[in-house]
């Protein structure tokens, strides 16, 4: 198999020439807060990432993207209505104006969520010693914190609440420093609903959306019934080939391939889904510069992005010491794009999903000021903006109670509870796996193990097409009693050749340790049947 | 001013010719669950109304809407991923495919909602005596109850929980007990979200959607940027007039157009926004049957529906009595075109903003199964689904704690605040109000008033545009201290000649009774003002 994989941080030409201030800390935060004074917003007020930001001196404006906006995306306008929100300035007037009910009828008084008290996160301490957090309906107008259910439970704006665009905010720039000076935060209904939106944004019926060829199914299906199709970029083990990429877009042939140059690219950069690849720091640059070259959008879908691990390390190694401190945290993570995304071509998506929970439906997206107005006004008539209640409970978790050094903190532990579930499977893999057929990568982040099957070694190999070999071996898994997902379901471009190599995603995120390390047994049983081996 | 209007509720002519069961009644759900057993139904568990509806015996099977059906929501395809799920009824089965995170992981334990206790609906007395509802990580796999945090938390599908699901599905037909068999509800993550997937399910750029001539603005911008236009039907004070509706569409001429024939209706039917009008029931047949005539596709938008009001009996006679019990209260209510609908051609949009909060974002539609299935393809590749603690909060409130009974109860609660707050306002028009110039009906249903104003008694009048005038009396209003909507704001046919009828809406959802007197006294001063009479 191949030696352990950690993720390659620095040694990255630094695309920019531009000299960035140090990025945010958590004490900056605290200093920024402090300087700012209390946050004042109530119901359905108006906000923006600028009243959060630090300042800008010296960066650069994000490029226009006019030409690249959908008919559909250029006509939105913002209501005709909210026009009239500027006379709500006027001391003493009273609006008789908008539709949003009155907060006396809402039945929902107070509530509370337990939560893991910092430093201890585990599920025996939280319900040993969890926190009780509490919002009641009038707290910010009786003067108890700002933000109560009065505000969070009615209409809100489709940026969403001004309590929790601080937060993301705060976290994006600590996390990701954008190099640009125009850039601003929007909270989604989720990664999956973002994504529609920009596909709405950025591409008409009939266009090419480059990605990796082995991708999000849920990507490839929300784009096709926009008439909107994945053209697949050939990946290693980093993921996503830039050679590739630049080869494609070099050659592109309207005429021939019925479509317009494909102008986006959505990438998974870390744990790829479901290859579980990590594009290195050098790797990010390298197709920055073929985007920049191209002038291709790029989609940078990150939900694994704070399920980075620590370097595997065998199976008989001692394990890597955790990161010391929030700081040396935020160092060992591999450059987002956005960090390096001096043009402003990037859409960022964060998720809540993989690290507080999907429920939650909350996501956001960061980008230049007008990529995320158009978004929002996408948003305000469709999803309008989150519930009030996730809005609630993430400020009251995030904010209020864990603060940034507690969601960092947070993000470790995560981090180290997917490196020993990685490290299970990585074990199982070993003991129980004929290595001659079945070979893998140890993923540096994410929730996936990408199987390699040598099907050119089955007994039907010259008999039976890839599918059905694949196939054969999927049942014969769920016959030994375990599921494990075909690689030929991820295939991005429907359109296609048939695949020449084999492939298995199983994931290490979901079932216990012990269940992970029976599915393997499994699976290499029903490998070693189907190709007849011992 | 006109004579006290109601909801002219029966003496409709009933489309259908055929016998229906007695509706669903609150002890007919007790039983029919009795029967049922316990819902078992856990993280992303396959749930439709069909498992929580009554017999349909005897009824027809909704139209089928191919041939109306979009490009776009044609080729939505379930997803190839979850046909794997058949495999995970097989006993002993280990998952290693779906990427779904470990509930371990939710930093969540526990959460509770305080809110009222039946039948002591008031914020006075939920604070003092309210009920604390509790929802824990594991309650379900403990066997304290049937829905958990690690449920709702975790991904879920695009129809929504179970839990929900059977709610909203009994209170559907409790209220509308639809005529045909095949019926359906989804939830959505609010009407405007739902609206939006139902004009990319029924409309291609061009087409446009026929509607009250004033109408919801925000239903027209959501339509306007997929290049789908509003067409006016005209209305007077019950509404849409079916019979310019049917002359309209005898007489459109696609050349003239420039667009093909209307296939869709988008109509608020009671307490309409702006108007405040409410459709009688003989109107909603008379509607119906044009839609009939000329197999249109009904959008029934009802966010109002609950907010029904006691008759208004004028300012110096007694209020009527509230209703003396749940049934009665049902059966006060208008029918609704879903009570109607034997052809299954309408989508009715319900909401939970305006009777529970706006901040839930969760909203549910119903419509025949085979419009609800293409809208849940669209929800899962968009939305997903409602935010878990918005489920959850829906399920603990509506289900467990107050059940339909209690539901009912806080229902005609609403409906008597708001009969008082609707009194409110007509009390201060009555008194503060130049009745030669401006007239108004008393609203029926919904959060507002409609003010119209005789703009040809107006001293510009021969020299000034209706809409210069217009905005010379909003202006002339906020100088005065009260911020009013321009009734042209709400005109949904944007190239339509300019109106001729000059209204303002007034809401007195919002500010309290007091302020709601002043605003109106301060309106009544700037239309004299304008007007240069006293």
């Amino acid at each position: 198999m191949s030696p352990p994989s950690a993720i390659e941080v620095d040694g990255g030409i630094d695309a920019t020439s531009i000299t960035l201030p140090g990025p945010l800390t958590t004490k900056g935060v605290v200093a920024r807060r402090a300087k700012a004074g209390k946050l004042v917003a109530g119901t359905a007020a108006y906000t923006s990432s600028d009243y959060f930001k630090g300042p800008a001196t010296g960066r650069p404006k994000a490029k226009r993207w006019d030409h690249y906006l959908t008919l559909e995306s250029k006509s939105r306008n913002p209501s005709s209505l909210k026009a009239a929100a500027k006379y709500l300035q006027k001391p003493g007037l009273i609006s008789l104006g908008g539709g949003l009910p009155c907060a006396e009828y809402f039945p929902l008084e107070e509530v509370t969520f337990k939560v893991p008290t910092p430093p201890n996160f585990s599920e025996k301490a939280t319900k040993e010693s969890g926190s009780i957090l509490r919002a009641g309906k009038y707290d910010a107008s009786e003067g108890d914190g700002i933000y109560d259910l009065a505000i969070s439970m009615n209409y809100g704006l489709g940026v969403g609440s001004a309590q929790v665009i601080r937060f993301v905010t705060e976290h994006t720039e600590m996390v990701c420093n954008p190099p640009y000076q125009d850039w601003n935060c929007a909270l989604s209904v989720g990664s999956t609903a973002a994504l529609e939106q920009a596909y709405r944004m950025f591409c008409e019926r009939g266009d090419y959306v480059l990605a990796e060829e082995y991708t999000f199914a849920s990507a490839v299906e929300t784009a096709l019934p926009l008439g909107v199709k994945f053209f697949s970029i050939k990946m290693d083990d980093q993921g996503l080939l830039p050679e590739h990429m630049d080869e494609i877009l070099c050659n592109w042939d309207e005429v021939e391939r019925k479509a317009r140059k494909p102008r986006l690219l959505y990438t998974i950069p870390t744990g790829q889904n479901p290859t579980g690849a990590t594009q290195g720091a050098v790797r990010r640059q390298a197709i920055y510069k073929v985007a920049q070259k191209h002038d291709i959008y790029i989609i940078e879908d990150e939900p694994y992005y704070f399920l980075q691990m620590q370097p595997y390390t065998g199976p008989n190694a001692p394990d890597v010491p955790p990161p010391a401190s929030n700081e040396e945290f935020l160092q060992a993570l591999v450059p987002t794009y956005l960090s390096i995304d001096i043009d402003g071509r990037v859409m960022r998506m964060d998720s809540f999903s993989k690290v507080i929970a999907p429920g939650t439906r909350v996501g956001w997206i960061t980008a230049s000021a007008q990529i995320v107005e158009r978004f929002v006004r996408h948003s305000e008539s469709s999803s309008q903006n989150p519930s009030g209640l996730s809005q609630m409970f993430l400020y009251k978790l995030l904010d209020e109670s864990w603060g940034h050094d507690g969601y960092l903190g947070w993000l470790i532990a995560l981090r180290l509870s997917y490196t020993k579930r990685r490290d299970t499977i990585l074990a199982a893999c070993e003991k129980f796996l004929p290595k001659d057929i079945v070979s893998w990568n140890p993923p540096a982040a994410g929730m996936f193990l990408w199987l390699s099957v040598d099907w050119r070694r089955h007994p039907h190999a010259k008999t039976k097409r890839i599918l059905e070999i694949e196939e054969e071996i999927y049942l014969a898994a769920v016959n030994q009693g375990v599921l494990i997902c075909r690689g030929s379901w991820f295939l991005g471009q429907k359109d296609a050749e048939e695949p020449t190599d084999m492939f298995f995603r199983a994931t290490y995120a979901a079932a216990s340790e012990d269940k992970i390390f029976h599915a393997i047994e499994r699976f290499g049983i029903a490998a070693r049947e189907s190709f007849g081996v011992k």
